[in-house]
């Protein structure tokens, strides 16, 4: 595996086409993950025709496809390829962007804006939204169908991966804990830590896992990528707090301060800034670590848990 | 199979235990039903406990299992049992619940009262309640990857019957259209028949297939069963369109002519009460049609649709 200094010089080089220029990277395989989506998701034109656009509004409003991109290169990371870890790509985006439009709506977070543009309900309205985003959930399961099941990972093992990582005690129950957290007294960090966990780490690492059961990867494997996924993900989040604090709205293209004038409690409000990022720092060190056990397969997984760490700056 | 004047004896005798007892047929149907969805939905001190709680209040607020039992009487009539049939089941069920936690928000149908009890939101809270909504609609499906797959129909075919029923083009279509014609312009027929269509006989029709699926029934029973179920599921909805013109709250369980203070169309509303009791015995008498092929075997199901119809008078 190249060490990081040249991944980083790699990075920099804007343009230059090479296995490790991770824009090239992020950008083909965004690509294809866009074009599987457009194929999967019933087209604006089908009846009833509101349902579908709105469906399509929200996940073509210009996200990262970091889960997506993750599940790709883990499944690259494991032998495999792109092509046996759409679906399951495919699946996880379109969780993630129901997640994104229930917790937009009025009744939760009461976002305006998300990605730089409108919200789903403030386009389509209040009932349209709870409906699209129960329609994208279904969606994830019919594209999880037609995922290839592999020889030690049947689609038993797909669907309850993504049903533990998106249900009740994960995902769900990060809205839950952030909902009943928010305006009231003051959460401890312990209890913080739980909700990214829960929001974010969760759907993160099951993205990385689904790319290595794409690819039949073995259990040693498969712990890696949990391992990976999840420090990212809790990263990721960190990362997310600190740039609420330290960006204008324009730049992140969401209402910024957000979370502090809601009284939020986050990584900064709680410990501070400077510890927040070291906290990200060594999260993301912790990832870079689980990838030890791949081979230079695994050399984009840990460009884009660099770039992640990246951002704070 | 018994003439449907026997039958009709049969059910009238209440204390009377014989295979062709319905009450005691739906209890004990129903009792099992409860006892598995207690088993797959984890319990409500499992944390975060608001959600498990919310999920278990509309789960187990006394609602008839018409779906769950259909399922169960599918699979025999095809000669499976019920402990086959048991998750396809109780995953309908989930799906069932959360469209109705969906649907009884404000700023969807903006009910208090289903079943004769405060409606999830009017518990738990707007947010909590789509939140119990989604954990539903997604515990469906971690119920139903524990289905016994069959040589015909294996767990990929479980899982897209339940995405196509409950997806965009049916279950949630109907939402669609129903929330686009209410307070609307004058809907036609045409329209409500579609409407009830989806949000009805599409997951009726959907939980007699998949019992028949769980007993690996021959492609030729699946078309009668999806046929019995279609007629069963509008029939269904035709009376409950007429029951809230002609039953008080206290009967129905939840606010009575609401539909027509809403501007509801309905049945009645467009055609008249009478025409609409017609068209629900005539749909209930081609779903006896559509039983013809099975043997006494579909002795349940055939006197849970005429149970059904029996509704109206």
């Amino acid at each position: 595996m190249p060490t990081r200094k040249n991944l980083s010089k790699l990075v920099e080089k804007a343009g230059v086409r090479s296995p490790f220029d991770l824009k090239d990277y992020l950008d083909r395989s965004s690509r294809e993950v866009d074009r599987a989506l457009r194929k999967y998701l019933p087209s604006g034109k089908i009846k009833p025709a509101t349902i579908h656009k709105a469906m399509r509004y929200s996940i073509f409003a210009g996200g990262k496809r970091m889960r997506p991109v993750l599940c790709l290169a883990a499944a690259e990371a494991c032998g495999g390829n792109w092509e046996q870890a759409m679906p399951h790509a495919c699946a996880v985006e379109c969780i993630h962007t129901y997640s994104l439009i229930h917790d937009d709506l009025p009744s939760m977070d009461n976002d305006d804006l998300r990605r730089g543009k409108l919200t789903n309900h403030k386009v389509y309205g209040e009932a349209i939204a709870v409906l699209a985003g129960d329609a994208l959930l279904t969606q994830a399961f019919e594209i999880a169908a037609h995922c290839e099941p592999t020889k030690r990972y049947p689609l038993k093992n797909v669907i309850l991966e993504l049903t533990r990582a998106s249900g009740s005690r994960e995902l769900i129950a990060g809205q839950v804990a952030d909902a009943e957290a928010e305006g009231g007294e003051v959460i401890e960090f312990k209890q913080l830590k739980y909700i990214h966990e829960c929001k974010t780490a969760s759907l993160l690492s099951c993205s990385a896992r689904l790319g290595g059961m794409s690819a039949n990867c073995t259990p040693t494997q498969l712990s890696a990528l949990s391992d990976f996924g999840y420090h990212v993900g809790l990263a990721f989040q960190v990362i997310d707090d600190i740039l609420d604090v330290t960006q204008t709205s324009e730049h992140l293209g969401k209402t910024a301060g957000k979370d502090e004038r809601a009284q939020k409690a986050t990584y900064p409000s709680l410990i501070g800034l400077e510890p927040s990022r070291e906290i990200a720092k060594k999260l993301t060190d912790k990832a870079f670590k689980a990838l030890k056990p791949f081979n230079q397969k695994a050399t984009a997984l840990h460009v884009i848990a660099e770039y992640l760490l990246k951002r704070t700056h």
